[in-house]
């Protein structure tokens, strides 16, 4: 049985933290790490930007219950799950995550905490581990699953790489241009023939411990 | 993050094979590992029942696709879902039990397979692994989550031993007198109760690598 690996933002929701910025107002939410290399000194700004304007969990979740899945991204993880088992790799953080997921159908996402105060805003946040997506996949496979991941950028092209396929969605020229060898789908037509094309691979080869004829 | 980890049959879905044998009429599909205690030889007594009375994969499916979740079942694990991520870790094979995970939303399962050769025949079967729910609730403890389990037999208590909190629902008497250390459930109520109290005691001491402040 494959298990697709999926990224998130990008592809399968928008970016929050750009969502946030248009809908907050708050225009330096829209850093990325581009603009701040460094990805600890990137939250400090955030949460400093979110505390400032005075932004609790509570609020930020109404906001991002306003976002919406990507055109067709809801009929194509229906599609994808009645074909193999699904996971969600992401770098968002569950506090923020919750009300595009119940849009998504709540499946098994995998990736960060933030830390909310007794007051209810955001004081820290905790990774989960390092090269947490990798990891999955890695885990994934040492219990005999096999993986086909998709995702669009840098922090996913290392889950990319370890998954038995790897394919990148709608990525920068950038990461494509780095990473010539993932074949590179542009919509979700392309990324379902793609995924099939994988899932045909399956074979009796699938590993296994025993077998009765 | 909690990964609520979930026997399948008997905890969401009737007995699939139980249920094969009422609506094929093959009595004989009944016997479990309390008939026939090898794995191995009950397996090849299902198959070649199956094979003897000319039922195909694709007959089992449409039988399979008569059976409904257990009454609250649909209910119990859309609650579930809007409170952690969950995992289906179940010891019976995809091509069963597709039809069934499909009218509970597809969750992420975790199972077995059978062989389906040229003429749609079951040839055989392919288990993942060995003590395949232990392990894979030890794959998500060493990827940084915390895991609550639920199963009904004797096949689920290596998972709800591993587990940080394990429970065992609507289990026969011999489980639960051989087995005292585990809290019993015998509704959906009482699991929903259950498991809200051990997500109570999720704190900031969940595992994390980095945090901010």
């Amino acid at each position: 049985m494959f298990i697709a690996c999926l990224d998130l933002e990008g592809v399968l929701i928008p970016e929050i933290w750009i969502g946030l910025a248009e809908r907050t107002g708050i225009d330096a939410l829209r850093a990325t790490t581009r603009d701040v290399p460094d990805y600890d000194e990137l939250m400090a700004l955030r949460l400093s930007l979110l505390n400032q304007h005075g932004l609790t969990a509570n609020d930020l979740q109404a906001v991002v219950a306003e976002l919406r899945p990507l055109d067709g991204a809801v009929e194509f993880l229906d599609w994808l799950r009645s074909q193999c088992q699904v996971a969600i790799l992401s770098d968002t953080f569950y506090e923020l995550a919750e009300p595009l997921m119940a849009q998504l159908g709540h499946p098994l996402l995998m990736c960060h905490h933030l830390d909310i105060d007794q007051a209810g805003r955001v004081s820290g946040y905790r990774l989960r581990q390092n090269d947490p997506k990798r990891a999955v996949v890695k885990s994934f496979q040492a219990l005999n699953f096999r993986t086909v991941a998709a995702g669009d950028s840098y922090n996913d092209t290392s889950m990319l790489a370890q998954a038995d396929a790897g394919i990148l969605f709608c990525p920068p020229e950038n990461v494509v241009r780095e990473f010539p060898s993932f074949p590179v789908c542009r919509d979700y037509a392309e990324l379902q023939t793609a995924i099939e094309d994988v899932l045909g691979q399956e074979t009796t080869a699938t590993p296994a411990i025993r077998a009765a004829s």
